[in-house]
């Protein structure tokens, strides 16, 4: 049968959306893998091209493995630092730009390229929807993280290669997303950039257009 | 103050992943603009790296450049069915693959490439996650619709380039996604490509993975 929706669960739904934020500020306790897990299986029914679901979610448990992940991190993250100057230098160092260190789950998400299912439909103009695919169920991931109280960041800062090599995964497989999952050791309705004076929010009228 | 999720809207926001679908048959009936510019707020609350909203909505309205829409499907759509053969074509032909015809909203998102918004921050090592901020909204628009009742496909299967020289915009935004909105005119629970047999949904089994 056919749900419907309320007006209450849809005033819910957008607080969600709302409320999301990407987290770097993790509370230590640990988190049961069943829990991670329920989170993914509601990601899976994400959409995907040609319901070819290339995404591939790997928990990282080795401390070894968690090491070259944060050394990555470092790397990248002094030269992006180098690459601002002034004010901005200034305020890109005093951002907290990822919880690697204390998230008690870290998830990489990847994508298997070389993946049959869905015979490559919807693909063939547009190859680039196979990840697009896998970042839709990343942010339904999040969501469903956030409606369980589970607080999630996306850390972009890291050299993919070195992390894919660190993760030993079959070689085609690319990784699309390093995750970091825990309990929020803070709750904010404004993003972390906002609130530190990186950037603000975009009005709509700037986004919206008619043709 | 922090919102807290129940059970009951977690569970009814599985239902709601569950029941997104990929609509391509539509009512013809007029969806206001202003239902859509609603979705659309919702959207731009989706995670995005480094807060730079690269998202820019189109609305396309001119029959002139739908036409030009259509006929880029066409022709791709034609290409793609040649690539297949036996049996699988056959499963192809069959297939109902857009409602651009019928659904009454046809929505371009795109990203602008040389957005200043955000500084580059997060995007050094990982360009990609320019576009992948833009599917994150995609995805989020997708759910805040179906809550509302509206139906939406994304179509992939036309040519990224002729349908953005169609839509007349600045040359460094992308097409990430051509969208069709309306009310649907069926609704199901299982994916059209796995009720006609296209493909199957993978076992959880094979897509986590420990490291």
């Amino acid at each position: 049968m056919k749900p419907s929706f309320d007006p209450a669960f849809r005033a819910q739904f957008r607080e969600l959306v709302l409320w999301r934020r990407d987290v770097r500020r993790f509370r230590r306790d640990p988190v049961p893998r069943e829990r991670i897990d329920a989170l993914i299986e509601i990601a899976t029914h994400a959409p995907s091209v040609g319901l070819s679901q290339p995404w591939r979610f790997v928990h990282i448990e080795s401390p070894e493995r968690r090491t070259a992940v944060i050394k990555s991190f470092t790397g990248a993250n002094e030269r992006a630092l180098a690459g601002y100057s002034g004010e901005k230098q200034e305020t890109y160092a005093s951002l907290k730009l990822e919880g690697l260190k204390e998230a008690p789950v870290h998830l990489a998400v990847l994508s298997d390229d070389g993946t049959h299912t869905g015979s490559g439909l919807g693909q063939q103009t547009m190859p680039e929807t196979l990840h697009y695919s896998v970042v839709a169920a990343i942010q339904t991931l999040w969501l469903a993280a956030r409606a369980d109280g589970i607080g999630m960041g996306w850390v972009s800062i890291l050299d993919p290669a070195a992390v894919t090599k660190a993760l030993d995964v079959p070689k085609n497989w690319s990784l699309v997303a390093y995750l970091c999952l825990g309990l929020p050791a803070e709750e904010h309705l404004d993003p972390e950039l906002e609130r530190h004076h990186w950037e603000q929010r975009t009005d709509l009228k700037d986004v919206v257009f008619t043709r």
